[in-house]
């Protein structure tokens, strides 16, 4: 399959790229520091821009999202919209805007995270983002199918351990080996409107 | 107690302004166009100006909030930031303002909805701003306690089924006298971090 993928630098998303490279996917990379297109999905034109320079697509996948944390004391309007426009309003437009260049059955996978269920001190950002994009998800499945949309929900990866492990006490981490497997599922499988917690 | 009440003009704010009434409480109602203070809550310095005026209260409850409704194919960018001005970050900045103007043991109590969970055609928006703020109670509530955050997440009104019942088939509608209790729960009782689904 064709497949964009946003973020495929980072953590996540260089995982999600091996994996669907050696799957035989053909996958255009997009970021905004690297990739085959530079460009911030934060704001909504530049997801125009980037749609117009790739054309059709059988799948897009976001491994992307960026949030503020901070105690909620210390937050301001701004940093929840920034939690908005960084992680939620980027993956609907992705959505949105896609749905003219994405195959009839083709797919659109978010990222969201177990922040949405569970909490933690300092994400009330995250966990505002993350609820977001599931609803939405749920949502916008019964609309755009036979198009499809799933998110992957995925606890702490154990390759992040060291960098955030101590904001999740006692929560079993996950392999990234698994969390690839969820794009996977939602890429090449038939499913539509899912969030896969892992 | 001492209680604002945002929306209390509305379908279901003038039954829980009923219901605190007669219950014994003194309420603050607001609303843009109707209420003992006018002003718009999707403004956070409309919010720190309301907090100016009212000072210390025992509960802030929210039964206002508007999404735009509309299918995806017909949504903008600019919708969406509506819907998250409208029903999320206004109720953010309730919470988060508010923490310096709540007793130590009172209580925020947020509205949501079930499209958080079961969506239907032409509420994405609705879908997504009901999610973020399901999500972000469950965060606020173990950073601000001993002060208490709930949401009240009802299905659609038996009382406004004539305006919207079209759009629930099958769906069980809920009578606004339980509604309202769940309200009740929040304010009077002592639980946190709760969404209670009616
Ligand atoms: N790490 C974890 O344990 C964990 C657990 C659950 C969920 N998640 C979620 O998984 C996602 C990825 O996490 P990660 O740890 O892999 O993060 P990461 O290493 O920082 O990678 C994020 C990638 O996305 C790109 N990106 C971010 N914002 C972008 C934007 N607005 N436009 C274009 N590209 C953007 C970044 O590249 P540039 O900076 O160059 O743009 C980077 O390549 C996040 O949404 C995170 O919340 C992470
Ligand atoms: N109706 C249902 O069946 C149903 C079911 C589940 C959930 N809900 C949710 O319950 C809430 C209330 O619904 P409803 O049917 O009672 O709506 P409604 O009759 O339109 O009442 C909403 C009230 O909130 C006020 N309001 C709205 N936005 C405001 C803002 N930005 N600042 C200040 N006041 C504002 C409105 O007054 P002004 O216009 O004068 O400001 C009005 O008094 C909504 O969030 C809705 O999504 C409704």
């Amino acid at each position: 399959m064709q497949i964009v993928l946003i973020g495929a630098g980072g953590t996540l998303g260089s995982a999600v790229h091996t994996t669907l490279i050696g799957r035989g996917h053909e996958v255009v990379t997009v970021g905004r520091s690297s990739g085959d297109l530079r460009l911030d999905i934060a704001d909504p034109a530049r997801i125009a821009e980037m749609y117009e320079r790739i054309g059709s697509v059988d799948a897009v996948v976001s491994a992307a999202g960026d949030t503020p944390w901070k105690p909620i004391t210390e937050m301001t309007p701004q940093d929840y919209e920034a939690a908005f426009r960084g992680k939620v309003l980027s993956q609907v437009e992705l959505v949105r805007q896609g749905l003219r260049r994405v195959a009839e059955r083709g797919s659109f996978t978010l990222i969201t995270g177990v922040l949405a269920r569970e909490p933690v001190p300092t994400g009330s950002a995250a966990s505002m983002a993350n609820g977001a994009v599931e609803a939405f998800v749920r949502a916008a499945a019964i609309e755009i199918a036979p198009q499809r949309v799933n998110a992957v929900s995925p606890t702490v990866f154990t390759e992040s351990l060291d960098d955030y492990g101590a904001f999740f006490p006692g929560m079993e981490p996950v392999d990234l080996a698994n969390v690839t497997q969820a794009y996977v599922r939602s890429v090449e499988g038939a499913q539509t409107g899912q969030v896969y917690c892992l």
